[in-house]
Protein backbone atom coordinates (compact mmCIF):
# COMPACT_ATOMS: atom_id res chain seq x y z
CA UNK A 1 0.00 0.00 0.00
CA UNK A 2 2.96 2.35 -0.49
CA UNK A 3 2.20 5.14 -2.89
CA UNK A 4 5.69 5.85 -4.19
CA UNK A 5 5.38 3.85 -7.38
CA UNK A 6 1.98 5.13 -8.44
CA UNK A 7 1.26 7.92 -10.88
CA UNK A 8 -0.57 11.05 -9.71
CA UNK A 9 -3.98 9.85 -10.89
CA UNK A 10 -3.74 6.57 -9.01
CA UNK A 11 -2.28 8.32 -5.97
CA UNK A 12 -5.21 10.71 -5.83
CA UNK A 13 -7.76 7.88 -5.88
CA UNK A 14 -5.84 6.10 -3.14
CA UNK A 15 -5.53 9.29 -1.10
CA UNK A 16 -9.24 10.04 -1.47
CA UNK A 17 -10.02 6.57 -0.11
CA UNK A 18 -7.62 7.01 2.80
CA UNK A 19 -9.06 10.41 3.75
CA UNK A 20 -12.66 9.20 3.44
CA UNK A 21 -11.76 6.33 5.77
CA UNK A 22 -10.70 8.87 8.42
CA UNK A 23 -13.04 11.81 8.09
CA UNK A 24 -15.90 10.83 5.81
CA UNK A 25 -16.84 12.17 2.38
CA UNK A 26 -18.17 15.51 3.64
CA UNK A 27 -15.00 16.10 5.63
CA UNK A 28 -12.69 15.31 2.71
CA UNK A 29 -11.91 18.27 0.46
CA UNK A 30 -10.30 18.08 -2.95
CA UNK A 31 -7.40 20.17 -1.69
CA UNK A 32 -6.77 17.65 1.09
CA UNK A 33 -6.61 14.91 -1.51
CA UNK A 34 -4.17 16.79 -3.72
CA UNK A 35 -1.97 17.49 -0.74
CA UNK A 36 -2.16 13.92 0.64
CA UNK A 37 -1.30 12.53 -2.80
CA UNK A 38 1.50 15.06 -3.34
CA UNK A 39 -0.12 15.64 -6.74
CA UNK A 40 0.53 18.67 -8.95
CA UNK A 41 -1.98 21.50 -8.71
CA UNK A 42 -4.35 21.38 -11.64
CA UNK A 43 -4.17 17.60 -11.77
CA UNK A 44 -7.70 17.26 -10.39
CA UNK A 45 -9.21 18.98 -13.40
CA UNK A 46 -6.95 17.02 -15.70
CA UNK A 47 -7.63 13.57 -14.29
CA UNK A 48 -11.03 14.09 -12.69
CA UNK A 49 -13.13 16.41 -14.83
CA UNK A 50 -16.13 15.25 -12.78
CA UNK A 51 -14.53 16.82 -9.69
CA UNK A 52 -14.99 15.51 -6.19
CA UNK A 53 -17.87 13.21 -7.15
CA UNK A 54 -15.70 11.39 -9.67
CA UNK A 55 -12.87 11.12 -7.18
CA UNK A 56 -15.20 9.70 -4.54
CA UNK A 57 -16.68 7.23 -7.00
CA UNK A 58 -13.28 5.96 -8.03
CA UNK A 59 -12.20 5.69 -4.40
CA UNK A 60 -15.29 3.56 -3.75
CA UNK A 61 -14.49 1.37 -6.78
CA UNK A 62 -10.94 0.98 -5.52
CA UNK A 63 -12.15 -0.09 -2.10
CA UNK A 64 -14.43 -2.78 -3.55
CA UNK A 65 -11.73 -4.14 -5.80
CA UNK A 66 -9.20 -4.14 -2.98
CA UNK A 67 -11.53 -5.95 -0.58
CA UNK A 68 -12.40 -8.51 -3.25
CA UNK A 69 -8.74 -9.16 -4.00
CA UNK A 70 -8.13 -10.17 -0.39
CA UNK A 71 -10.31 -13.24 -0.87
CA UNK A 72 -8.10 -14.63 -3.64
CA UNK A 73 -5.07 -13.82 -1.54
CA UNK A 74 -6.42 -16.06 1.23
CA UNK A 75 -7.21 -18.87 -1.23
CA UNK A 76 -3.72 -18.64 -2.72
CA UNK A 77 -2.07 -18.95 0.67
CA UNK A 78 -4.25 -21.30 2.69
CA UNK A 79 -3.22 -24.95 2.67
CA UNK A 80 -6.72 -26.06 3.62
CA UNK A 81 -9.20 -23.21 3.06
CA UNK A 82 -12.25 -23.16 5.34
CA UNK A 83 -15.08 -20.65 5.73
CA UNK A 84 -13.91 -19.75 9.24
CA UNK A 85 -10.35 -19.41 7.96
CA UNK A 86 -11.47 -17.03 5.23
CA UNK A 87 -13.45 -14.93 7.71
CA UNK A 88 -10.51 -14.88 10.12
CA UNK A 89 -8.19 -13.78 7.30
CA UNK A 90 -10.48 -10.93 6.23
CA UNK A 91 -10.79 -9.79 9.84
CA UNK A 92 -7.06 -10.17 10.50
CA UNK A 93 -6.25 -7.65 7.82
CA UNK A 94 -8.14 -5.13 9.93
CA UNK A 95 -6.78 -6.12 13.32
CA UNK A 96 -3.25 -6.04 11.90
CA UNK A 97 -3.80 -2.56 10.53
CA UNK A 98 -5.39 -1.31 13.76
CA UNK A 99 -2.53 -2.65 15.83
CA UNK A 100 0.10 -1.20 13.50
CA UNK A 101 -1.44 2.14 12.56
CA UNK A 102 -4.07 2.88 15.20
CA UNK A 103 -7.81 3.06 14.84
CA UNK A 104 -8.17 6.24 12.84
CA UNK A 105 -9.18 4.71 9.51
CA UNK A 106 -12.27 2.57 8.91
CA UNK A 107 -13.94 1.13 5.84
CA UNK A 108 -14.43 3.74 3.10
CA UNK A 109 -17.68 2.09 2.00
CA UNK A 110 -19.23 2.44 5.45
CA UNK A 111 -18.03 6.05 5.64
CA UNK A 112 -19.53 6.81 2.23
CA UNK A 113 -22.89 5.31 3.17
CA UNK A 114 -22.84 7.28 6.43
CA UNK A 115 -22.88 10.71 4.82
CA UNK A 116 -23.58 10.19 1.11
CA UNK A 117 -26.29 7.57 0.78
CA UNK A 118 -28.78 10.22 -0.38
CA UNK A 119 -26.66 10.77 -3.49
CA UNK A 120 -27.88 8.09 -5.89
CA UNK A 121 -24.89 8.02 -8.21
CA UNK A 122 -22.55 7.55 -5.25
CA UNK A 123 -24.85 5.03 -3.61
CA UNK A 124 -24.88 2.90 -6.76
CA UNK A 125 -21.10 2.83 -6.80
CA UNK A 126 -21.16 1.61 -3.20
CA UNK A 127 -23.62 -1.14 -4.10
CA UNK A 128 -21.34 -2.18 -6.92
CA UNK A 129 -18.29 -2.13 -4.62
CA UNK A 130 -20.01 -4.33 -2.04
CA UNK A 131 -20.99 -6.72 -4.85
CA UNK A 132 -17.38 -6.79 -6.06
CA UNK A 133 -16.40 -7.87 -2.57
CA UNK A 134 -19.25 -10.25 -1.85
CA UNK A 135 -19.05 -12.19 -5.12
CA UNK A 136 -15.59 -13.69 -4.52
CA UNK A 137 -16.51 -14.39 -0.90
CA UNK A 138 -19.58 -16.35 -2.02
CA UNK A 139 -17.61 -18.11 -4.75
CA UNK A 140 -14.90 -19.06 -2.27
CA UNK A 141 -17.48 -20.43 0.18
CA UNK A 142 -19.07 -22.47 -2.58
CA UNK A 143 -15.63 -23.76 -3.55
CA UNK A 144 -15.16 -24.95 0.03
CA UNK A 145 -18.38 -26.93 -0.08
CA UNK A 146 -21.01 -24.47 1.15
CA UNK A 147 -24.16 -25.13 -0.90
CA UNK A 148 -24.33 -22.73 -3.86
CA UNK A 149 -27.72 -21.43 -2.81
CA UNK A 150 -26.59 -20.54 0.68
CA UNK A 151 -23.15 -19.10 -0.09
CA UNK A 152 -24.31 -15.54 -0.98
CA UNK A 153 -26.29 -15.31 2.28
CA UNK A 154 -23.28 -16.37 4.33
CA UNK A 155 -21.15 -13.87 2.42
CA UNK A 156 -23.63 -11.15 3.41
CA UNK A 157 -23.44 -12.31 7.02
CA UNK A 158 -19.63 -12.28 6.99
CA UNK A 159 -19.39 -8.82 5.47
CA UNK A 160 -22.10 -7.36 7.72
CA UNK A 161 -20.46 -8.76 10.84
CA UNK A 162 -17.00 -7.59 9.83
CA UNK A 163 -18.21 -4.07 9.00
CA UNK A 164 -20.04 -3.71 12.29
CA UNK A 165 -17.13 -5.08 14.30
CA UNK A 166 -14.79 -2.60 12.59
CA UNK A 167 -17.01 0.23 13.84
CA UNK A 168 -16.99 -1.15 17.40
CA UNK A 169 -13.23 -1.70 17.29
CA UNK A 170 -12.58 1.87 16.14
CA UNK A 171 -14.82 3.26 18.87
CA UNK A 172 -13.21 1.15 21.57
CA UNK A 173 -9.69 1.42 20.16
CA UNK A 174 -9.44 -2.31 20.67
CA UNK A 175 -9.35 -5.37 18.43
CA UNK A 176 -11.53 -7.26 20.90
CA UNK A 177 -14.76 -6.88 18.88
CA UNK A 178 -12.92 -8.33 15.86
CA UNK A 179 -11.47 -11.31 17.72
CA UNK A 180 -14.85 -11.87 19.37
CA UNK A 181 -16.80 -12.12 16.11
CA UNK A 182 -14.20 -14.44 14.60
CA UNK A 183 -14.47 -16.77 17.58
CA UNK A 184 -18.27 -16.70 17.70
CA UNK A 185 -19.07 -16.84 13.99
CA UNK A 186 -16.39 -19.30 12.84
CA UNK A 187 -18.15 -22.51 13.91
CA UNK A 188 -21.40 -21.45 12.22
CA UNK A 189 -19.57 -20.76 8.97
CA UNK A 190 -17.77 -24.11 8.99
CA UNK A 191 -20.99 -25.94 9.84
CA UNK A 192 -22.43 -24.69 6.54
CA UNK A 193 -20.05 -26.90 4.58
CA UNK A 194 -22.06 -29.81 3.20
CA UNK A 195 -20.77 -33.08 4.57
CA UNK A 196 -19.19 -34.92 1.70
CA UNK A 197 -16.46 -37.08 3.16
CA UNK B 1 -40.87 9.12 18.10
CA UNK B 2 -43.09 12.16 17.52
CA UNK B 3 -41.53 15.38 18.70
CA UNK B 4 -44.65 17.39 19.45
CA UNK B 5 -44.69 16.74 23.18
CA UNK B 6 -41.05 17.43 23.87
CA UNK B 7 -39.52 20.66 25.09
CA UNK B 8 -37.02 22.53 22.93
CA UNK B 9 -33.98 21.05 24.64
CA UNK B 10 -35.13 17.49 24.13
CA UNK B 11 -36.25 18.25 20.59
CA UNK B 12 -32.83 19.58 19.70
CA UNK B 13 -31.08 16.44 20.96
CA UNK B 14 -33.53 14.31 19.01
CA UNK B 15 -33.12 16.45 15.89
CA UNK B 16 -29.34 16.29 16.13
CA UNK B 17 -29.54 12.49 16.25
CA UNK B 18 -31.90 12.40 13.26
CA UNK B 19 -29.70 14.68 11.17
CA UNK B 20 -26.50 12.81 12.10
CA UNK B 21 -28.22 9.61 10.99
CA UNK B 22 -28.73 11.13 7.53
CA UNK B 23 -25.70 13.26 6.83
CA UNK B 24 -23.07 12.53 9.45
CA UNK B 25 -21.67 14.77 12.15
CA UNK B 26 -19.59 16.92 9.80
CA UNK B 27 -22.61 17.52 7.57
CA UNK B 28 -24.86 18.52 10.46
CA UNK B 29 -24.73 22.19 11.38
CA UNK B 30 -26.17 23.73 14.51
CA UNK B 31 -28.51 25.85 12.40
CA UNK B 32 -29.90 22.71 10.76
CA UNK B 33 -30.62 21.31 14.20
CA UNK B 34 -32.38 24.45 15.40
CA UNK B 35 -34.48 24.50 12.26
CA UNK B 36 -35.29 20.77 12.35
CA UNK B 37 -36.31 21.05 16.01
CA UNK B 38 -38.31 24.22 15.42
CA UNK B 39 -36.43 25.62 18.41
CA UNK B 40 -36.16 29.30 19.28
CA UNK B 41 -33.02 31.07 18.11
CA UNK B 42 -30.61 31.47 20.98
CA UNK B 43 -31.74 28.21 22.52
CA UNK B 44 -28.50 26.50 21.56
CA UNK B 45 -26.44 28.79 23.76
CA UNK B 46 -29.00 28.50 26.51
CA UNK B 47 -29.31 24.73 26.55
CA UNK B 48 -25.98 23.70 25.05
CA UNK B 49 -23.25 26.04 26.25
CA UNK B 50 -20.76 23.46 24.94
CA UNK B 51 -22.07 24.09 21.42
CA UNK B 52 -22.13 21.48 18.70
CA UNK B 53 -19.90 19.07 20.61
CA UNK B 54 -22.33 18.97 23.52
CA UNK B 55 -25.26 18.50 21.18
CA UNK B 56 -23.52 15.63 19.40
CA UNK B 57 -22.59 14.01 22.70
CA UNK B 58 -26.15 14.13 23.95
CA UNK B 59 -27.44 12.79 20.65
CA UNK B 60 -25.04 9.87 21.02
CA UNK B 61 -26.21 9.28 24.60
CA UNK B 62 -29.81 9.37 23.42
CA UNK B 63 -29.08 6.78 20.72
CA UNK B 64 -27.48 4.37 23.20
CA UNK B 65 -30.33 4.71 25.68
CA UNK B 66 -32.92 4.29 22.95
CA UNK B 67 -31.26 1.16 21.53
CA UNK B 68 -30.93 -0.31 25.01
CA UNK B 69 -34.58 0.34 25.77
CA UNK B 70 -35.63 -1.78 22.79
CA UNK B 71 -34.29 -4.87 24.52
CA UNK B 72 -36.62 -4.49 27.49
CA UNK B 73 -39.47 -3.80 25.09
CA UNK B 74 -38.87 -7.19 23.47
CA UNK B 75 -38.68 -8.94 26.83
CA UNK B 76 -41.92 -7.30 27.94
CA UNK B 77 -43.78 -8.45 24.84
CA UNK B 78 -42.35 -11.86 24.00
CA UNK B 79 -44.28 -14.83 25.36
CA UNK B 80 -41.23 -17.08 25.06
CA UNK B 81 -38.09 -14.96 24.61
CA UNK B 82 -35.25 -16.54 22.65
CA UNK B 83 -31.90 -15.20 21.48
CA UNK B 84 -32.99 -15.44 17.84
CA UNK B 85 -36.27 -13.73 18.71
CA UNK B 86 -34.42 -10.87 20.38
CA UNK B 87 -32.12 -10.46 17.40
CA UNK B 88 -35.06 -10.57 15.00
CA UNK B 89 -36.89 -7.94 17.06
CA UNK B 90 -33.89 -5.58 17.07
CA UNK B 91 -33.50 -6.02 13.33
CA UNK B 92 -37.22 -5.66 12.68
CA UNK B 93 -37.23 -2.19 14.13
CA UNK B 94 -34.86 -1.23 11.31
CA UNK B 95 -36.61 -3.07 8.50
CA UNK B 96 -39.92 -1.54 9.59
CA UNK B 97 -38.43 1.94 9.55
CA UNK B 98 -36.74 1.41 6.20
CA UNK B 99 -39.95 0.15 4.64
CA UNK B 100 -42.01 3.00 6.10
CA UNK B 101 -39.61 5.95 5.77
CA UNK B 102 -37.02 4.92 3.20
CA UNK B 103 -33.33 4.25 3.66
CA UNK B 104 -32.08 7.77 4.32
CA UNK B 105 -31.31 7.40 8.01
CA UNK B 106 -28.85 4.94 9.55
CA UNK B 107 -27.45 4.40 13.02
CA UNK B 108 -26.16 7.65 14.57
CA UNK B 109 -23.41 5.76 16.40
CA UNK B 110 -22.00 4.36 13.15
CA UNK B 111 -22.24 7.80 11.54
CA UNK B 112 -20.42 9.39 14.47
CA UNK B 113 -17.62 6.85 14.35
CA UNK B 114 -17.33 7.36 10.59
CA UNK B 115 -16.33 11.01 10.76
CA UNK B 116 -15.58 11.79 14.42
CA UNK B 117 -13.63 8.89 15.85
CA UNK B 118 -10.50 11.05 16.05
CA UNK B 119 -12.24 13.27 18.61
CA UNK B 120 -11.60 11.49 21.89
CA UNK B 121 -14.40 13.08 23.91
CA UNK B 122 -16.94 12.13 21.25
CA UNK B 123 -15.44 8.68 20.82
CA UNK B 124 -15.79 7.99 24.53
CA UNK B 125 -19.47 8.89 24.41
CA UNK B 126 -19.90 6.42 21.54
CA UNK B 127 -18.17 3.69 23.55
CA UNK B 128 -20.50 4.44 26.43
CA UNK B 129 -23.55 4.38 24.14
CA UNK B 130 -22.59 1.01 22.68
CA UNK B 131 -22.09 -0.30 26.23
CA UNK B 132 -25.54 1.02 27.20
CA UNK B 133 -26.94 -1.02 24.34
CA UNK B 134 -24.82 -4.13 24.74
CA UNK B 135 -25.35 -4.56 28.47
CA UNK B 136 -29.11 -5.23 28.33
CA UNK B 137 -28.58 -7.48 25.29
CA UNK B 138 -26.06 -9.57 27.22
CA UNK B 139 -28.27 -9.59 30.32
CA UNK B 140 -31.25 -10.68 28.24
CA UNK B 141 -29.24 -13.49 26.64
CA UNK B 142 -28.08 -14.68 30.05
CA UNK B 143 -31.68 -14.56 31.25
CA UNK B 144 -32.62 -16.87 28.39
CA UNK B 145 -30.02 -19.41 29.40
CA UNK B 146 -26.92 -18.36 27.47
CA UNK B 147 -23.94 -18.98 29.77
CA UNK B 148 -22.99 -15.75 31.59
CA UNK B 149 -19.45 -15.86 30.32
CA UNK B 150 -20.50 -16.11 26.70
CA UNK B 151 -23.41 -13.66 26.68
CA UNK B 152 -21.35 -10.46 26.21
CA UNK B 153 -19.55 -12.00 23.22
CA UNK B 154 -22.83 -12.95 21.57
CA UNK B 155 -24.15 -9.46 22.26
CA UNK B 156 -21.10 -8.04 20.44
CA UNK B 157 -21.77 -10.42 17.55
CA UNK B 158 -25.43 -9.40 17.35
CA UNK B 159 -24.71 -5.67 17.43
CA UNK B 160 -21.84 -5.94 14.94
CA UNK B 161 -23.93 -7.95 12.51
CA UNK B 162 -26.93 -5.64 12.81
CA UNK B 163 -24.82 -2.52 12.31
CA UNK B 164 -23.13 -3.92 9.22
CA UNK B 165 -26.39 -5.15 7.74
CA UNK B 166 -27.93 -1.70 8.25
CA UNK B 167 -25.13 -0.22 6.14
CA UNK B 168 -25.68 -2.80 3.37
CA UNK B 169 -29.45 -2.29 3.48
CA UNK B 170 -29.11 1.48 3.15
CA UNK B 171 -26.73 1.11 0.22
CA UNK B 172 -28.97 -1.40 -1.56
CA UNK B 173 -32.24 0.27 -0.54
CA UNK B 174 -33.44 -3.16 0.40
CA UNK B 175 -34.19 -4.99 3.64
CA UNK B 176 -32.69 -8.18 2.20
CA UNK B 177 -29.37 -7.89 4.08
CA UNK B 178 -31.37 -7.56 7.32
CA UNK B 179 -33.62 -10.55 6.68
CA UNK B 180 -30.58 -12.54 5.54
CA UNK B 181 -28.60 -12.01 8.74
CA UNK B 182 -31.64 -12.84 10.89
CA UNK B 183 -32.11 -16.10 9.04
CA UNK B 184 -28.45 -17.07 9.10
CA UNK B 185 -27.52 -15.98 12.60
CA UNK B 186 -30.66 -17.04 14.47
CA UNK B 187 -29.84 -20.75 14.80
CA UNK B 188 -26.34 -19.99 16.11
CA UNK B 189 -27.78 -17.69 18.77
CA UNK B 190 -30.37 -20.20 19.93
CA UNK B 191 -27.76 -22.98 20.01
CA UNK B 192 -25.89 -20.96 22.65
CA UNK B 193 -28.65 -21.58 25.19
CA UNK B 194 -27.39 -24.15 27.67
CA UNK B 195 -29.57 -27.25 27.57
CA UNK B 196 -31.42 -27.44 30.81
CA UNK B 197 -34.69 -29.16 30.04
Amino acid sequence: MTSTQRGPRERMVFSAAQLIRRQGVTGTGIRDVVEHAAAPRGSVQHYFPGGKDQLVHEAVDWAGAYAGSRVQRYLDRAADPTPSGLFAALVKQWSDEFRADGYGAGCPLVATVADRVADDATRERVVSAFATWRRPVADALAGMGVPRRRAPALATLMISTLEGAIVLARAERSVTPLTTVVRELGPLLDAAVARRR
